[in-house]
């Protein structure tokens, strides 16, 4: 199998950059209580080669450096580092390969996200918030074991419905988030978080009042084109 | 249009010392788990001035700088600084035209604040921390798109029915306080979110008991005018 | 009125040490979460004088200094500091008058045992930790305004039935805790709000199974005389 | 009774590095917000011989150090150290002698784990984190007193029906979690409060899906195998 060596300088160069920003990316995960021990992953695609970084396997957050990160194919083998990449390995590397604009993706199993998970429900849309980040509902995915690539298929195949979305709630296990880089992705991760909580506990007082189909694409469409810097 | 420099150097001295007292308030809204990414901001309006200062648009808290806040005017054009303001600006400088009084603005979706908004149910008066803070039940304002002034047209509608109130629960959106600063501004955020999770806790497990209107009207007077230092 | 010039300099010498006490015990309730912006106090009574030493009114705890700490006498006249004493003042006071046992007294908002007080429902004894820590159930106290002495006797009264409990939830308003100091106080504050919302948790999802009496009775007499370094 | 001085020097080295750990593992109780004050603790049993260190009873975790931790024996007596060790000492010394490939114990009050605990239900496997790490249910034990082993007995006797689960919710009081050292008890601990929480949050809005019995053992077969570093 090919090693690192066998790369350009310049996606080395990205090589490092990006296992910087990957690891760097998982202390977000911590900050805004998205997972627990190490129950959640962070990567991100190369932009100069078929490559990504990921977390390895099994680490504490506390322990992770950019050197730990580890480096695949798309196809999931290790070209570089000296860790067992994530057992959700095969399963990103199956999003970036079908996905070509998403450079980024997080796996999380945040409490209120799991608990919508848990109980096959996608959460409605009921929050400006949602509409803007996720232009409807948060989907749910169908129900996979753990290992294969057979979660990033479930990912796929329910944001082909879903476009625009940048998550879905895989059934009985936890979120999955996109993003244009994995940044964006973990932004994803902490406001599916967010809102599976407020409108979790708005059903508990009352009824969620939806936002009207139109009003929702005229959120996502503000948001998408001139919120932010620019 | 009007840059700074055209500002007396009084002016320029407090848009000085306003800039760093919004960028710090911002650590504020983490630390009292307010917001999530860049979901909410503070402004401040000038004493010597019909100016403002505000938060940049969907920039994370960790680089928010004195630098990085935007000087707007009462319309909500830019006299200053480089970044895009948020995107509720135009809502802020509503509310500062129309509320004479009001020298601080803050929006937060925060997490139970929000659910009642969702419901479209404004929180009953049940707590003497409400009776003090909010003089009766913290209301709910209609649902508007945001971008334009239309949510500080509903926060000002809505206040005018409830005298003395800081905190208007945006339908399916969130809070915004006011204050006669954005400190006292932040804290009504503060407070809002505390008793939106405590009435919330309260329904799951019993009938939470109304507070009579003339102990409300004690417990309000007593605050404004005895509590704290003078 | 007398200042701390009156008193001898042992009495001087508590203050001192008491100030730093209580100054630092403030920090506890923002570890434990129990209270938002300023809305909680500690007071300790010395063991050299009739003198406590409490909060300032309305100062955010990260203002807190041992200099900004008030002494009182056990009516509640400022004895020595520069700030207003909390409005909890005279209700401090009354407690330490009436419960000669008593050197610490803490009132907080704590999210879930103001959820209880709002409902005007005690705490049931479902955990062993209560059996531990309260002898059973935690009372609700009556309503009571704020700052007369009119808390302080709601707290003696309703803990004239339960001896040996260290809490009361005031209905409508919040935990006041006692202890033999104002650590010890602390500590039943964050043991009050703990046991409220693992219960309060627990009837979500069933029915709190009761200790029976003889059971609590022999949790709270191993954990009072031999847990602990002794 | 015997003190370390009996022991050979291997002996006293792996208690000097045990120390450490366990004092340092004793802050993972509150990262994950498993513990309040005092309410929790970590022992691990030596590999060079039948010794364990465990917490010292009711002192508050910012004041533990590895000298602080005490030294016992597989019947509880204390080998080493200046302080009562927990209350808990003898249900901990029960397991290690029950069950000789244990070698770290973990009990807390975790708020959602001890609300299962107190309605006497276990949490059922709706989550592929619960077919992970529990291999099923987390199962409840018997109410049983605190100070002698009787806990320890309920925790080896239910766990002896549920052969690779880590964790048992003792009746009315919280989890113990067992593992192949204290951290992994922790870990265990930690995992236990997450399920707990997202299984009780899934309850409140429509019914967990169980996961069948074969896709349980298959996670279950992968997570023990696969997972982690090798």
């Amino acid at each position: 199998m090919a090693g690192l060596a066998d790369f350009s300088s310049e996606v080395r160069a990205e090589v490092k950059q990006v296992r910087e920003q990957v690891a760097t990316l998982h202390e977000q995960l911590l900050k805004w209580n998205l997972v627990v021990w190490t129950a959640g992953n962070v990567s991100q695609r190369l932009r100069t080669a078929d490559l990504m970084v990921i977390k390895p396997s099994g680490v504490r957050y506390e322990y992770l450096t950019p050197a730990s990160m580890v480096v695949t194919d798309l196809e999931g083998n290790v070209v570089d580092g000296t860790e067992a990449p994530s057992s959700d390995t095969l399963s990103h590397a199956y999003i970036y390969r079908h996905m070509p604009d998403v450079h980024g993706v997080v796996h999380t199993h945040s409490t209120y996200a799991t608990a919508w998970a848990a109980t096959g429900r996608s959460i409605p849309c009921a929050l400006t918030m949602m509409g803007d980040e996720f232009g409807g509902d948060v989907p749910v995915g169908p129900f996979e074991l753990i290992g294969s690539e057979a979660i990033g298929k479930g990912v796929v195949d329910t944001l082909a419905d879903h476009p625009g979305c940048p998550a879905v709630l895989m059934r009985n296990h936890g979120p999955f988030t996109i993003g244009k880089d994995a940044e964006d992705a973990v932004k994803a991760a902490a406001m599916t978080e967010e809102v599976a909580h407020t409108v979790w506990a708005a059903e508990q007082i009352g009824t969620p009042i939806p936002i009207p189909a139109d009003d929702i694409t005229k959120l996502n469409n503000r948001y998408k084109n001139i919120y932010g810097q620019h």
